[in-house]
């Protein structure tokens, strides 16, 4: 069997994602592009900016001069200038929409950020010996996620060629490393006519060859920047006149770790930045740390969440200090339904690449990918985390990761037979 | 010179207060005892119970049963029934009154309560050999006390017997070990046409035939009965069903020596007593400590105070728990004026047995005599608090703690002199 | 199909047991009662006191004043002499020893303290209303080891009539309720050839006529008895001069908390027993807590043990303190052989009392079986914890928790039939 | 009476200063143009680079990046090579000497270094409306050392053109604003023979015309900058195979507020700024924090480092961290002697420009002179800080602060007399 797409453009495609990797809400070269390609496969539906997301549900938001930073690179770059502009603030991502007829709507959603990590310069490592490492210092592709947008292409080009009669909507989701895009695009609007959902990662320790028709049990998680305010004064002359705000937080921070562990299940709580003051003799008038909240499910998340606010704010009062709580990115759990594993399954059994299928597996971090499942799933539809192995050197988040390209038409096929079928099963 | 009263007789009276010490407001017996003292004097206007007491702002009052068995024991050792039913409820201590005419009123307090100390059996120790040892398991006149109530009888009796044509007010105040008895007293409504009040206390390291006329520089205190109350479960099986009060005390212990040194001078705090939970494997539902802040001036004790409670409140909504605070002893600096100081040395001067007189000294600990000097201050009265040294063998509130029973004299004639001049120096 | 044994000498032995409570390391009479019946029941080989327990493995051991007081209690009470001599310093607890051939040797462990909780004296508690309630004040048979006492006495009773030949030992075990008796009873020798044994609970919220074959999944524990020792000082004049024990211990309660949850499972902490210091106004000299830690393994509860006592040391250097660790009681997790299950199963089946077996179940808590089971099957052999349903008006370790007498004989017969099948498997 | 020094030469000076200001150890403008001074006016002996301190003692260096920074702006700016190559690696500061005979070897010590304060502009700041705004972003001369630096040179002057016949060296002291400078200063070898050491500060609240001739009382003090070093993990994934690094620093924040309050006097300890982790979900592998202590007096701060190190060595511990504690800034506290300051008061009292003499004053921070003062006291000579009172619009460290220049050459005839003073006194 042929492949639905020629393998090299997909991995010319993934190539040039994978040069110029933009982070969370910086995706402005990379929606760019895929609006280009969008329209080379003659997709004549393409939301972009606003059009594409709740964008008041955005969070994790980087600042002015950040978002400037990388805007003005995509437009060097050669982004095209009336796309960009809808980008304008990081609105970035775009939802493209095949309407072929009265059968089912299905949605692929695939993420497209990078991340901030420099990527090796090694020989061996084969972006940066066959010319397509990042180009963007400190920014790396070290996650799939340019594959991600490369199948999300792939699929609607084969799609777009079948005899599919349904509606078929391809989320380019930006924002997953912050887990912060995922509920903008639940809530952007395109995912409520939606009956299935699939959402797609290469690797996770799988080789090429496996598949894994539906990932259950990440944990829900949620993540805070948490600023707490007091009054400086000199440490050495006047102590008794500033309210401490490092004090504030290393209450805050040992007492975090005191909610209790729940009897239903996993917990997780984590303060992974703290920073505060701005002299050594001066009593510390401001403190910041970014706190993480998880669990096993959306409710023990919930529960570490609300005693998490409760202890955050009385460290604070305990030193006199104002606080405040800006919600970062966050996510439930994910939850696959079974009919459309089985379908995956199924499809992923007849392909001659596949050698393997991995009935289910957990994500042991989080996924924002939850949120548009969960969207489905709640107005009645359903959803599958799909896992396309893929041969990769390193692990996932280091500077020497790369995927195999050979699973980039793998999982093209794969999604595109389960599109396929579900518009039959539909009918 | 002789002295004013004859010192066998303070001697006797001395050590009947030995060997009956009764801790703070169980002074039922000693009480008695000074009120028959009193009574054989001819004292008229002798005050007790609650006509001695503002009894509603006592603390620190023990509960039924140990008040029980204090007041029968003093049944029991012949305490006169009439007077102490008037002392049910621990309302101890008493005010004699002594009015000889229209000169200014002067007012002597001093404090009558035992320390819960088994006293020694040593040979050496004088009470022991003489017999005189304490006959209350476990209590003991280990802080001069006994000589106190002597030295203010004494002194009453000398007044009486001289040409003095004021109002002399004795306060044999309870309850001073545990601050407790000082602010009750100063309440009373006795001291509110007071002039010039002197407290008397002897040793404080100083030998027999030194006067201190003027001590300074006690720290103000205030005590706290703190209890945390959160909900019990089983820690293996529901930990997240518990609010953890040991926690609660925990982050409080810690974080109350958080609070801020002044820069206006001496601050304290300290967690003395902690207690919590009923088994290992239950989450504490409550758990009790008590706390002490004081100041190098009765302004930073309250800001000590405040702090404290704040740090209190926010441990307990923290591991949200409740949290009540129950006020225990407290009192504020002492403060010594001038004009009684410099008149209280000369009189000191010229007694024969008086072979140094220290100018100032300070009290390192709490002393509740402060609240009875600050009353009759803010009234617009002179305070002083004199320091009568003994002879002791060891440190006050040890086992072997014993007076120079020659100093009984000398601390009634320096007094009684005192009150002289100060009739004297008003006409 | 008749009872094994009778179900009213059943019931009679059991109230016996109810009426006469004992706290762990202190069940005198309870010994000697059962060695009187094993006696009359004519079994030969009757271990007792040191021989019954690796008695240097015993932890959580009351001082000699309250053994003292409950073996006087014990021979006032009727206990045999020349049995209770041999408990002498709390070895309590008795192992039966029924040689019958060269078939297996199978085991039954029971366990035989009682609570300290006042038994309820309502009219509606069977217990008091039939006149056996608790003798012994604030302690009662709460969590239904008096039937358990008594299913061991007649399991020996019903297989010494049958036609077993092999060996049955039958483990009185005493100290389960600290969790402290089961290392001692497991590494007493007496189970060295066992190649099955059997643990019973009866209740556990099952009804009367449920069977639980095969309980799982209690949690590992540990628990410790942990002492800082720091010096003394007056709060006020010398603070410096302290070192203060219950600063410590906060600091301890507080970093407990903060040993990390562990990816492979279920872990605890609690420090649910503080106390320290002797005065508000005096720096801690002392301060006491009882922690424990629990695994969903025995490696889980090990990792919180090891981390638990780097806290407590660290605790300890950091507020200049020395600290000492007394393991108290503890146990591994428990798991029950599939074999034996099934086994035991298919007994339960059969028994016409019997109408529902539920498969499996996990504890909760904790269990010191754990110990015993896994003596044995790391020795070669095979175990199971099985729960036997009872009506029980309320929960466990509640005072009105009462049993259902006729538990007693389901219990008797099944456990009878397993030991009996276990014969003819090995056959 | 006219100035020893031309006013004018001074204010241009000081200006020269005020305009390129050099944060601590980057004074190589400040010395070169101090060195091209010293020249101008025949000083033949001048100590600079590792010549003018003990080099090893120095701490809070800055990293090469930032020295070259600012070594090469001194370039650009037309410092002269031969002086600015001696100081290179931040071995800035000078040292002056004119032997004059066989009289006293007097000592001025003169701080020479700016903060990192950017310099306001507004129109009534009298530097931004004359043109002598500091060139430099971010740096600013408000503590008036570029006046210290002009007196410094004005004494040597005045001296040089007087008939003293002694020894005197002005000690151009770098990196007082870090207590950095003073130690290196002190052990330079310089002071050994020194008879009295003066130094000097402008302001501290005090109006032109008035002096201070002895100020006392500084707090000794010690800072430290503290990283502790853990491991890192996915906080969701694998929280348990992290070491927590900012678990250690919030553990160490809230214990070092544990360290007791001293019956001796004053203590105070800060922890001024923290910073930790690298992202939200992942467990911190590094935490960094700097801590200052004080004292009252040496022996206190001492008391407060010792026990620092102790909470900080068991917080890293207790957390399975390792720790480091680099030394930075510290100065002992300070005491003028008697003798030099009634000279100087003499002196002062008799200028016609100074109309108020304070007697003494409290510094309320700490201030590294109290190196050198305590090295030549040492060693039997006599030292005082002395104020010298200038008109300044706000206070010391802020964007405005600026000097009156009148208050110069006051300073200059002061501390001239003071030296001839000596001189006189010595024969």
């Amino acid at each position: 069997m042929d492949n639905f797409v020629d393998p090299e453009r997909l991995a010319d495609l993934r190539r040039d994602f994978h040069r110029r990797p933009e982070p969370a809400w910086r995706e402005f070269w990379t929606t760019c592009r895929i609006v280009d390609e969008l329209e080379r496969l003659g997709v004549t539906e393409i939301h972009v900016g606003p059009d594409a997301l709740a964008t008041e549900r955005r969070v994790a938001v980087p600042d002015e001069e950040e978002l400037e930073f990388w805007f003005e690179q995509a437009r060097s770059a050669g982004a095209r200038e009336s796309t960009l502009e809808r980008l304008e603030g990081g609105n970035t991502g775009a939802v493209a929409v095949l309407e072929r007829g009265d059968g089912p709507t299905v949605a692929l959603r695939v993420d497209i950020d990078g991340l901030p990590i420099e990527e090796a310069t090694d020989s061996d490592h084969t972006p940066a010996a066959e010319g397509f490492r990042s180009r963007h210092a400190g920014t790396m592709h070290a996650c799939g996620h340019d594959a991600h947008a490369t199948i999300g292409l792939g699929v609607l080009e084969a799609v777009a060629e079948s005899d599919f009669n349904g509606t078929l909507k391809v989320v380019f989701q930006p924002s997953e490393e912050r887990i912060a895009g995922g509920e903008p695009a639940a809530k952007s609007g395109h995912l409520d006519d939606v009956d299935a959902l699939i959402a797609v990662h290469v690797g996770l320790n799988h080789p090429t060859g496996t598949v894994v028709p539906g990932i259950e049990g990440s944990l829900a998680v949620r993540q805070m920047a948490v600023t707490f305010t007091g009054s400086p004064s000199h440490a050495g002359a006047q102590p008794n006149e500033g309210n401490n705000a490092n004090q504030a937080l290393a209450t805050a921070v040992t007492n975090l770790q005191g909610i209790a562990r729940h009897s239903d299940g996993i917990t997780r709580v984590n303060v992974g930045v703290i920073e505060g003051g701005t002299a050594v003799n001066v009593v510390s008038e401001r403190a910041y740390m970014e706190v993480e909240v998880r669990g096993g499910t959306t409710d023990l998340m919930e529960y570490m969440a609300s005693d998490a606010e409760r202890v955050i704010r009385s460290a604070a009062e305990m030193h006199n200090c104002e606080f405040e709580i800006e919600p970062q990115g966050g996510a439930p759990s994910i939850e696959s339904d079974d009919r459309l594993c089985n379908l995956i399954a199924t499809v992923a059994d007849d392909h001659p690449s596949v050698d393997r299928l991995v009935e289910t597996d957990r994500l042991s971090g989080s996924e924002d990918a939850a949120h548009l499942m969960a969207e489905v799933q709640n107005r009645g539809g359903i959803a599958a985390y799909v896992g396309v192995g893929t041969d990769h050197p390193t692990g996932h988040h280091t500077s020497t990761f790369d995927v195999d390209e050979t699973s980039l038409g793998i999982g093209v096929d794969v999604l595109t037979e389960a599109v396929l079928a579900l518009n039959e099963s539909d009918n």
